[in-house]
């Protein structure tokens, strides 16, 4: 494979590129039985379109998914189920003079080294529209699991220096402003950061966090297939995540075990953690707390501020790339790692079946 | 898979309990031809056994490793290679009472609530001596590595508050002092912690970071299987981390575009960035400069110090556990985020073989 | 994965049912750089197609084929390369009959077992028309081996009672007759017996051969990933296929190891068998000279003869399937197991390519 | 992966040589809570053991089995079950002069031309000792599916001219003969072939059939993962394997639709097929009835006649292979026959169980 395959039992081929003629996923292994719908996926792509606020690209596109195969009178029936979504805006005139530098931040020069050339046009299959497939992919996932009972959502927790502040969360916020914040304070002062970061022709970075709630326990395998390491590699599959961190993250390192460590005590007659520093995954296995997990976004490379770089003459040369981009990543990701949190949740939860021969005899009765 | 095999071409399957009768690990893929002895592996078992400083847990084992299969007279056959540590001390007494709880910060409870009961006896699968069947088959994989000009290491960055200095930073001194820190001074007040959590009947988190070294660019799949996605995981994997980063790491959160960009400009007639905000990874795939990654992990769960519990009985107690355990794990964990850190390269390694049609040609000519 | 995705380094994921919207193919590891385009893909799919003779289904479609990604300026782009194949007649209103009962010798009742319902219009994903998406894969992993040098072609080895005569074996006649036969007087005795077979409203099974040329010696992996067994299961992932065998298959049973061995000599300097009782393949490795292969398929289900079913009311009846079936599906599937041993092929040479130590370090020096 | 490893779910990973230090297995997957001691596995790995009959070679070994981690107070834990099985005898002496020249019908040039050079000490990796691997992890896998209420055997169908008749089936008589035939007058007269065999300096192929009763229905996935197709990989990856069938096989290829078709009616109130030329399999998915598999073993290659093969001083030379080795392979391996069936039927019965959401639902309650 060469990458675009991903999930063991509930898993999805990605394909497609930013200027080619669409953008779409194989989703196989998808249980037979499951109500399904375009607008089931819709909905979800909507989230990430661009055009959603003045933060976003002035691409005009409808991302308008169809369902190909799979769906047979309005239900799964277990066989691979093709979605795709078609490129409406494909002005590959406007991308000829990148074709010949390396931007900075971007993928230009490492896929020329690793494949000779590259789809230069809006940045081929290293494009943000890549994720469409996944986002198709995830909505698929998201109905599963809800209807497993199990809840999951992410937003942003910050933009640049701006943080939302705990006192202020509110879940029915996240989807009030164009930022996805759950406190609408920060998202007043993001959006004035934002602002000033067009304004410099810059752009910013930011963190996305997820709650995964009513999360079964004893999920995740033990050594290499830790709940906790698959979701690093879902969530840091993600183009231009740079750090990734599950309950306290990088602040154990200054911790204490004391501090640390997660008591037990009873509650309603149930075991439990009586906080939550693990967040949700002990020894990586999901612990039936909430999973809590962030992702740190870089700052969207294509600024139009001057930059440094060199071209296919052998030249150094000082750019200023046009058109106008997101100035930051991290709202439209907020769908994208809502979608990868719940194939990389899904996927573990089917392998986690055949974890005792008690469940398995009950299921082969 | 219950998730002890990991690696798509150089792939392992590693085995073992605490208290069981040995640790090991089949290594399946390894290329023939190597030349590979006890020695190549032993070297790296070493820097991970117990006992080589106050701060590690009292537990006598030589951790010598045997290799049963796939060498023969000194060099790799290309068939698996099997290699075995037997447990020394198996003291299964002592651990009568932890039967009865649950350890806070530990996974007796994920397990008990996966498998419906657990190997009590030192953590069984969940204890740190599963990491030997890593480090076995990351000698390996370090030397293959080298022999194809890769350059790879790890050190502790930090222990609760204190920090390395990168002005101090000396990789010989990484080896001089037994917390694997390649500043002295730093090392020293790092000491002076742990040995004030020792006396608190505590313990503390910690950073490790690991550099490689003359990586060749166009190493990782677009996609779902980009390198910094895969190193994640294998990092991820490793029990007590908590977080990860590539390059800039979380700071790219608060950064720009202008400021997290690396420029390009030619160094001796080769492209190449100016900076290495991106920790050598750039859209999954190498750039071919130092590749930079971080782990957090948590402090040791094993403290003197009074927890609230649960036991099988439904009571709440008190429990301070028994017996000298690591005050930190990070100076033991340095070798094993090596080892995994070369299992993923490798990996990826031989994966990138297959990119360009052009190479396919050149081999099979 | 529900089955759908073949292949570890050139995945294929297919998808689409006989009466969906389209079949379509994503082909993930496609190495970039290879000249490509719909015609190299056509000119597969054509052969497979119905309407090229007498003795196949009367339904009509061009099966005309669209390359969606991975393709740019005419060459490969190393990302995945997505297929499409609408379906062109699609009237569904001719299955309600079937949807009530279960035909004998299809897949019906097995689906509805396995998902608790199906799609029953044309077999759905059970069909015939499954193996577009295979071939068009297939098509690239051909030009691929082509390119190395590998020489590959099927043909039908014999239907019904009529065999090929070995010392008739043309490899232009193949082409030249529809039932893709290489011995001219053994198609026209096979053409009289299925005419035959067409009459009675019976159908024929038959045998298909498949040979590659100038493989590379050292291709397949010991044990469980051995060459042969790798064929066996994607020969066999083929619907209808019943036996598989390998040089001289099942009569080896008879043999005694003085008749059976292939002894060695030296043939122009080099090191050769001096015959090919292994059929190209010894201890699961390929050793050099061709590979010989060969698969049994039944005859087609579908027969307008009267055979006992039961419906979904409970009921035993006589059922005669309506529609002009193929009476043998062997002709039509001579490209698909084409396309199948080369998709195993090609796979495995790149597996292969790690096995020396000596390779690796000259890949990346 | 080098091929060692097999199973997606229940995954074992073999290692170890004919004259190494031992030889083994690591289970991966193997639920937690089965009753497991050494007893379970050793009356397995008896049978295939040597010096069970004249019929098989002077070498002596116990062949006992250690379980090495895994198993706790009697019961799976979830974890790997490490086996391994000290060689003890090695005479390595004996196999200085076949270093030197290539044995027909083995893998000996194969080795070299894939890996430079070869362990030749009793054939390596390559030698039959490798299914003690396969056999340790078939027992754990066999009781399992007995668990389950399915019932799975094989035995010795023919040896050279000699069937099995099939009215004299018998199943008791399979382990009272040393051949393991259900008839005992083909057994008589196998015998008599197989001594002549041996006066000849000669050996015989031979057919092992195997049975799985009480197969529950809808295990086995469309496309590529047919149950057919993985059973066709799992007996093909046995050594000497050279064909393998389903049902009525390649008899398939003379029948007609109508003989081949298996008509459906009603049983005790069920839906069953009134015969079983599908051998259980349809469309790649279990139909509830037995399923019936059969593969072509070739005579054991190591004869004592004179055969001409090359050696590496680049000579044609005449040779005779010294010591007594098994006439035949077959009796020894019905019982690698056995395990391999049971380990791919485990592993497909553990794949199905995500195929209906209504089942997912019931298992998540």
């Amino acid at each position: 494979m060469s990458g675009s395959i991903y999930g063991k039992h509930f898993s999805i081929a990605t394909w497609g590129e930013s200027h080619g003629k669409g953008i779409g996923v194989v989703v196989d292994g998808c249980p037979a039985g499951l109500s399904l719908c375009e607008e089931d996926i819709q909905k979800f792509l909507d989230r990430r379109k661009p055009g959603q606020s003045k933060f976003t690209t002035q691409r005009s596109e409808s991302d308008s998914v169809q369902i190909l195969s799979g769906v047979f009178e309005g239900k799964t029936t277990g066989t691979p189920i093709s979605m795709i979504v078609f490129n409406e805006t494909q002005r590959s005139q406007d991308y000829s003079e990148i074709a010949n530098y390396y931007r900075p931040g971007h993928a230009d020069l490492t896929y020329d080294l690793k494949y000779g050339f590259r789809d230069y046009r809006g940045g081929g299959r290293s494009s943000g529209r890549e994720t469409i497939g996944r986002v198709a992919a995830g909505a698929i996932a998201i109905k599963i699991l809800n209807q497993l009972g199990i809840d999951l959502f992410a937003y942003t927790k910050s933009i640049g220096p701006v943080s939302c502040n705990e006192q202020n969360f509110n879940r029915e916020e996240i989807s009030n402003n164009k930022l996805y914040m759950p406190d609408a304070e920060a998202a007043q002062k993001a959006s004035d950061y934002l602002a000033k970061c067009m304004e410099d022709r810059n752009s910013s970075g930011g963190i996305v966090e997820c709650i995964v709630k009513h999360m079964p326990a004893g999920v995740g395998e033990p050594a290499f297939e830790k709940l906790s390491a698959n979701l690093a590699k879902a969530i840091f599959s993600i183009g231009a995540v740079k750090g990734f961190e599950i309950g306290d993250g990088f602040d154990v390192a200054k911790a204490t075990g004391l501090t640390n460590n997660d008591n037990y005590g009873f509650v309603d007659g149930n075991i439990e953690k009586l906080t939550n520093h693990s967040g949700g995954i002990l020894g990586g296995i999901s612990d039936g707390s909430d999973i809590i997990l962030r992702a740190a976004f870089k700052p969207t490379p294509s600024i139009a501020n001057t930059q440094q770089t060199v071209n296919k003459q052998g030249e150094t040369i000082n750019i200023n790339i046009k058109g106008r981009h997101d100035p930051i990543i991290v709202p439209r990701a907020v769908v994208v790692v809502e979608a990868m949190t719940a194939l990389c949740i899904l996927d573990m939860l089917f392998e986690s079946m055949t974890s005792k021969m008690e469940d398995i005899e009950k299921f082969f009765q």
